[in-house]
């Protein structure tokens, strides 16, 4: 079986032009079949702004009403995707840029009103990989951004770190699939404030301990919650970190396994 | 040899949701390879009002600067792109939204500045069409907006008219490729006020004639030199006129062939 590397990165690599020069100048050079998704960085935000367009946060999480959606749909799909893929293209790294419309790669609902309606928000429910295997196969590199739709011509927004997660575990049975998030700390901290804090290593078991003695931050939750999704649906292992940790065996990330 | 329709839809059909939702239809249920161009209607211009950012024409021309470049990166590749990618998947269309960044189909070099600098906009100068052979292989539809790049990470803004001549002359000599060329007029007509004065014929024998007595409006002049480029590299016919073309063989129209 190939191996393949999932590769998450989030916005603050997306809003640092160097950062993001940097990374993808590594990624391009990264053997064997790869798959990239992006986040959105504050950008969208900006432009929300410049528009005179609300951007309404609720418990953190953005509610995308029509306005929004077009708003993110211009950004995450445009603006920052056909960059980065332009970017990949002049390190002769031949990508494509997706969003899960494209090739009904993914599928999503609207997410159900009960609390709270989110809007266009959607949560996965079908990867479809038959085409994406198909272009991994052929030495091209499917770029992600966080827009998946419903099948019946809605485009919904959908969280980037659960979308890595997703193409990931639909990947877990046909590759030996490796999911790493790439963000601006060395890992999961023990202490949010001290980068060299690291959990290195993170399993089931130790999960729920490292809970209860409240050693990892509410904000990490969700992600390692895509983790263990992750690694419930096969995939190898879960890298957290800056990206350093793709291209140098020896920079401290936190590992997520079984 | 496989027959291949390669087919562009002008801003008329994008500005009018009902036309749009129409044709995206039909499209859907057209059997056999095809790729889809679709221009950018005035949603570009509608956005860099509301932006505060000035559009300069020259000679009918948009004048990319960087700015500019970013709005019709976020509505081509991102807002119509996607949204028309989505609503064909909801008529089981699998399509997939490209630029010509994606998997380097059309690689352009920035217009030299000579009496005008036109800023970002790219004349095609290369058209891989490996990736896209595949898809059409697989039954699926690519969706090309108007974007192309410089193979050195630079997006570049194109005419939608060139693009779909350049795309349909690279499929020429593997696939018995027609372009369609759909806008909101019958065809090229006589005069330009009467629908009815459709000219249903135009060779390059005729056509020298044809302008000599003023018969085709100037507006008219870039479609038909981007036809004739298609004819001059073996792409079978161009046809000119509103959508019912595609779907309805008795549709009046104007054919364009050597």
């Amino acid at each position: 079986m190939k191996s393949l590397k999932v590769i998450k990165i989030g916005g603050n690599i997306i809003d640092d032009q160097d950062a993001l020069a940097t990374f993808i100048k590594n990624f391009s050079a990264l053997k064997g079949p790869k798959i990239l998704i992006h986040g959105g960085g504050k950008v969208a935000s900006q432009l929300a702004e410049r528009l005179h367009i609300k951007v309404t946060m609720v418990e953190g999480r953005r509610i995308t009403d029509a306005a929004t959606l077009d708003i993110i749909t211009m950004v995450y799909a445009g603006k920052i995707n056909k960059n980065i893929v332009a970017k990949l293209q002049s390190h002769s790294c031949n990508a494509i840029g997706f969003s899960g419309a494209d090739g009904n790669t993914i599928e999503a609902v609207k997410r159900p009103v009960q609390k709270l309606d989110f809007g266009y928000v959607g949560d996965v429910c079908k990867v479809n990989i038959q085409s994406l295997e198909m272009l991994l196969n052929n030495d091209i590199t499917p770029v992600f951004c966080a827009i998946t739709h419903d099948k019946n011509g809605q485009l919904l927004n959908t969280n980037a770190d659960t979308i890595a997660s997703e193409l990931a575990s639909a990947f877990a049975n046909v590759y030996k699939t490796k999911l790493y998030y790439c963000f601006d700390k060395n890992g999961v901290l023990k202490d949010v404030n001290d980068n060299n804090s690291v959990i290195q290593q993170i399993t089931k078991e130790n999960f729920q301990s490292l809970i209860d003695d409240q050693s990892i931050a509410d904000g990490m939750l969700p992600k390692l919650s895509n983790s263990f999704n992750a690694i419930k649906n096969n995939v190898l292992e879960v890298c957290i970190g800056k990206p350093a940790m793709l291209f140098d065996s020896k920079a401290i990330h936190t590992k997520i396994h079984k």
